[in-house]
């Protein structure tokens, strides 16, 4: 029997698991949270009150999900270490971070440890929309080729708005960093002692593609005249998903408890691995990653631009076919939101009376009520909309409130919005050529939610499939593994291969029912217009709202 | 010394209070909650589930108010029985309800109590918008001439609507019906023994006027051709306020331990009697009683017809000038929603351990919010929205909402929209040639909430004054109860005079504060834009959201 480990870094935890390369059984998760979580209000070193839109972490949580998960997932698994024979990972993205030419993180260095700039700027750090416009202005103007293919617009997420913050905010800090590393590549590097960046995030993160590279120094001197294109911080080689990084080094194997000869793949990213992981290899189905935000990826054998798209990358998802990535930027963290900051002690009472989670009486409770009773929809744009209008200076609204709208309705009206968010997402895929047949969920909520399974079917109207793994983006990532340490030990020849051997068991699948049909009709035809009416022709209301939050903060520095 | 008792109505208890006609000192309040308190969810007597929209009341709460309410309030008050000369009553409108010839309530009679429409219909029981559309339509298309004298638009809330759909859903019930009376006109019948109906009610709710009367025969022919215009029941003469309907029955007047020499005033209007209650008697000021929702009432001299107000009626406040009313439909109520529905736990924890009410607790956090921090905005449209849109098939929205929007944030911008609420109904007076000064608020929230006084002072631009009284309403009506007895007893010879004499003290003045002015400004503009979108221009979204709501539930009665 041999084995490969997957770690699956999130946004508030890593988790682990083993995968059996024989039969395709996958452990128990072990799952080590971060210590630092995410950092959006303040700055633990410094209490430094942090401005709207920050989102930051510290790399030393990835490290404890390393050095205290690995030897624990070993044990409860009961796998021997030399049976292991691969490791990959995969992360959230864009999560980058400045580090010296040995790759220790600025932030760890006493001088620069009280400077927000240096610590891991997470995905959703949307600080950088501005930088993020000029770039898509200058784009659009020169007519830059890469532009299509991000759906004619690149996010405030990203690489270059991330990294040009930082230029024009701390220029000292810059001026220090030998490398702009994604965390999923750090990491990789902390494991293997190897600076090898991997395409996947090059190519839809930072504008790389195969064929033209990086954007060039003439292209961000329109953005910011002064900036000085710094080929030494971003890289110049990019390798392909699956490629071997390196092995453990020795004394980080020793701490593990691995041999070191577990070979290590070049960094992914969770969206991205779950499709491989949940044996996807060919055109039609839609994976949807569900957490804290939905991430939809699908395949074409031959490229289609089109816009609303976060991007789309040859090879980007598996060899030889495009890999398109959309996304929903708040999911998870808008039911969250909901959860803690507005559902009332009642239902509190309510749930543990009753041995449920919070989440679980509200589904209960949301699912006794009829689609359109509640007179409530709402626009999820609570973390900005990525797809299909990429404006992260958009934000949350709940419609139709009125004296007797209770908890369970607005749960649901979110549950609701969430899939109405999609079905536009996927009408934008369908009305340009990519036809799809399935959805295909995946993520905690899941599992968790068959509520909002069977609403992505309703309204959607086409089935959701569900499949039999706790963790598809660590059993992505495993399997990127496997392939690294390569068939003559143990491992895999190719990640389609492999995605198809160790395909999970079919779970449950939601088929949409026909007597709510119409009333969702209704409401999305509400919905569509309200996403219209608000995002596009009259998107400037949201961004004045937006505008003067950042004014007033930037004015009263010590708001609270 | 002589007293005069006023008792107000509102919509979740009686308040008494006895006011010395020498001294103009107002005993304290005393307070009877209606045990039945307002049924919205089912009809109490069946377990019958009711309609989205519903309100009712059970009559017999009245009748608690005043024979638990009176006797305690002398004994508090330490006033000899005899000393009392008159007595008031006000109450919310259009509260209406069905009874017999000897003025029993339908509701009252065994036969009966299971019928939703044989209960009080309280003003806020929407239910009847289709009816009160159809009379739109067919006025605007025959010019009615009463219609301009109500901002072009009658509400759902008012007297004929809510007729109408008992005649059109319970006929027979409607057969029984003998007089269909204004809950306040009911309690003075109740008291006296007399139907003595008041012309403010039927000025402002029914289309009365002293010239025209009320809309006749022919014109409700074209709302339900077999509707038989039911004279008996509306009544046929309207009494002015200040009119003394009779004195208590002997009977009754035992057992509230008072004279039958106590003189008691026809019915009137929580909100209009607030106008002389507060010392108002001559144009400028906007009298705002602010309460589960908020009325406006101004007076002019010459008549000014104008669009967006509930109605003008002459001598329909003061005699001798026009009275303006204007409204926002739910504001304590919406504050209480937000506080039932809404608000977490942890909120809660925090005031009990500060010893504050939730209230005040939020009060306190959102005090500290800057204006347009937060990037929140709310349209106050829980309950419909009442000036300048007349319409009741709106809802409340609420935009601008993020992963860091905090629960104080959330209070702060539904205080803020209920300013901004008011500030549209400002400018439609003033844009119509009826110049304001001041604002004058009363109502629990203008003690309870400096901050939203404040935030009324910044958004409109003008000073909000709030007078030493704590029952402002019930004050008003025992103004009128002294009128009712007359000067030649001890009380009082006209209304105008009474308020001026019997004025209370200002408290406290809020001016507004030239640093939020810019920030109030660009909030507004955002405010008006959505308020012109959602209300007017795109009104159809809300109002599907309001049909789809009302069909699924018609289509569903066990719908939970």
């Amino acid at each position: 029997m041999t084995y490969s480990i997957g770690v699956d870094f999130g946004t508030e935890s890593g988790r682990i698991v083993i995968l059996n390369l024989d039969t395709g059984e996958e452990s128990d998760s072990t799952v080590v949270a971060y210590s630092h979580g995410v950092m959006d209000d303040t700055l633990y070193t410094s209490g430094e009150k942090l401005p709207p839109d920050w989102a930051l972490q510290d790399p030393s949580d990835y490290i404890d999900v390393l050095e205290q998960g690995i030897p624990e997932a070993l044990r409860k698994a009961h796998v021997r270490p030399e049976q292991v024979i691969g490791l990959g990972i995969d992360f959230t993205s864009c999560t980058v971070l400045p580090v010296k030419s040995d790759g220790t993180p600025l932030c760890k260095l006493s001088e620069f440890k009280l400077r927000p700039h240096a610590w891991v700027k997470l995905w959703k750090h949307h600080a950088a929309q501005p930088i993020a416009d000029k770039i898509n202005g200058v784009a659009s103007n020169l007519g830059a080729p890469f532009l299509s293919r991000y759906g004619g617009k690149i996010s405030s997420e990203w690489y270059f708005p991330k990294l040009i913050e930082m230029y024009e905010e701390d220029r000292e800090l810059y001026e220090a960093t030998d490398a702009f590393v994604e965390a999923t590549d750090w990491v990789v590097w902390y494991l293997t002692g190897m600076e090898r960046r991997n395409s996947c995030t090059a190519g839809y993160k930072a504008m790389w593609s195969e064929e033209g590279g990086l954007p060039g120094r003439e292209f961000f001197q329109q953005i910011n005249s002064e900036f000085v294109y710094p080929e030494e911080k971003l890289g110049t080689r990019f390798y392909p998903l699956g490629t071997r990084a390196g092995y453990l080094r020795p004394e980080l194997a020793d701490s593990l408890g691995l041999p070191a000869t577990v070979a290590v793949a070049v960094g992914n990213v969770d969206a991205h691995v779950s499709v491989p992981g949940l044996g996807v290899n060919t055109p039609g189905s839609l994976v949807m990653v569900v957490g804290t935000s939905i991430c939809h990826l699908t395949l074409t054998e031959l490229e289609v631009r089109l816009p609303g798209i976060t991007g789309v990358v040859k090879d980007g998802i598996l060899p030889g076919l495009y890999g398109y990535e959309a996304g929903q930027a708040a999911v998870g963290d808008m039911l969250a939101w909901y959860v803690e900051q507005a559902v009332p002690a009642e239902y509190h009472r309510f749930a543990q009376e009753l041995g449920l989670s919070i989440y679980e009486y509200l589904e209960q409770r949301a699912v006794e009520i009829q689609p359109g009773s509640s007179g409530l929809i709402a626009l999820d744009w609570w973390n900005g909309n990525r797809s299909i209008l990429g404006d992260a200076d958009l934000s949350g609204v709940l419609f139709g409130i009125s004296l007797t709208t209770t908890p369970a309705e607005i749960y649901r009206a979110l549950l609701e919005s969430i899939a109405f968010g999609t079905k536009r997402i996927l009408e934008n895929f369908v009305e340009h050529g990519i036809p799809l047949q399935e959805l295909i969920a995946t993520g905690g909520i899941a599992w968790k939610s068959p509520l909002l399974m069977q609403i992505y079917a309703d309204v959607c109207g086409l089935p959701v499939r569900v499949y039999d793994s706790q963790e598809v983006p660590a059993r992505g990532a495993a399997l990127f593994g496997a392939v690294a340490a390569g068939s003559e030990v143990g491992g895999v020849a190719t990640i389609s291969e492999a995605s198809e051997r160790l395909r999970p068991l079919l779970q449950a699948e939601y088929t949409p029912v026909s007597t709510v049909q119409q009333a969702y009709r209704r409401l999305y035809a509400v919905y569509r217009n309200l996403y219209g009416l608000l995002g596009e022709q009259q998107a400037g209301l949201l961004h004045e709202l937006k505008d003067l939050r950042r004014e007033v903060w930037s004015s009263t520095p010590d708001n609270v």
